[in-house]
């Protein structure tokens, strides 16, 4: 036992290291690290530890490792640290990065929107409306009618971001069991911001967007 | 050779295994994992490959591991695998984020910026414009005044998606020399967000920061 937790913190630690030198930029982005022996040397583990902290730093895109060659610095930022470190950010922050998301994604889909993205919309929202008292279904229907909408705007960096946003609150929010006061934004809310998609006004689209979810963030806030 | 390739691909087949198991369901947030020994069995991957493919998903914030306890699910979401996917994206859709990123930051901040908080940007706009020609110092300065502005925006979740962002856009272009005809934003527009944001103008401060980056986005769609 004592022994796997050590092992542990040791790849813990061998991750921590080399992020730090390349946070701080004593590697720098494409430059090519010192081989397996030298960094177990170097940071006092064995070359397993150091294989398995690489393994890690190259799964987040902040290495690279090309066979036969050798580990690059890829990014100077851990993409799994960043998240992580989101992730432990208040409820009421990271509502209101979702509300921005969608906000900026309402403005984008009013003006990009496609005949498929619309019928995908109103497919999702007709769905919303009949589940009605079934309040799976209608968490489902909700879903897809946002991840709809966030698709039409078509920027494919936003709609992974809300992706995971919306993921994560969701889980905090359970996680917390902070929901039982939080108001649900009604079907006819949706419509209407359907309706100013299709009718290609951004900047209704985007005030609307943005109202949907500000009762949710000021009953968080109390 | 061959042996470490193979051992490479393994994890990531475990990897992904385990992330898809997580993604569709069929361990739910807070579920138990099935032991090493039964997971290295319904994989068919030795349990040193199961193990390090556990220790990638729980750095990532996916999974997370109990000493003495047991592995469990923590997130439906890769938080690695969502911001590699977004470097994948176009540019220009990293860029439009950025760019909402900051208007969001400049509405927020002119709403909650503190004494100190001004102190800081102003102090980083004074020493870009006495960069002047270092543009090596400019950049520097030019970095410090905006994160300084989106600090001052106090919502933890938008500074770390920031710090992501502006990072990885630098990057991206840096790799791809596509910074040629990108124009840079004058220190009187900087000046001017600064005094928007000082006289708490929210509508003014967001509308400046959009138009800041406005021009490189249009240089780069062309």
């Amino acid at each position: 036992m004592l022994k796997k937790i050590q092992k542990g913190s040791l790849v813990e630690t061998a991750i921590e290291s080399l992020r730090h030198a390349i946070e701080t930029e004593q590697w720098l982005v494409g430059d090519k690290l010192p081989v397996e022996s030298d960094l177990s040397e170097a940071l006092g583990v064995s070359r397993n530890t150091v294989r398995e902290a690489v393994r890690v730093l190259a799964h987040v895109g902040m290495l690279e490792t090309r066979q036969g060659d050798g580990t690059y610095v890829r990014a100077t930022r851990d993409a799994g640290e960043t998240l992580k470190r989101i992730a432990r950010t208040q409820l009421t922050d990271q509502l209101e990065v979702r509300i921005m998301l969608e906000t900026e994604a309402a403005k984008l889909a009013a003006q990009r929107r496609t005949e498929q993205d619309l019928r995908s919309m109103t497919m999702a929202l007709d769905a919303r409306g009949k589940a009605d008292a079934n309040l799976e279904a209608r968490i489902h229907h909700d879903e897809a009618f946002h991840h709809a909408l966030v698709a039409a705007s078509h920027n494919s960096a936003l709609a992974e971001l809300y992706d995971y946003f919306s993921h994560a609150i969701t889980q905090t929010i359970e996680r917390t069991e902070n929901d039982a006061d939080l108001p649900e934004p009604s079907q006819e809310d949706h419509e209407l911001l359907l309706a100013a998609v299709r009718r290609q006004d951004s900047v209704k689209a985007e005030k609307l967007a943005q109202n949907l979810l500000a009762p949710s963030l000021k009953a968080l806030r109390k």
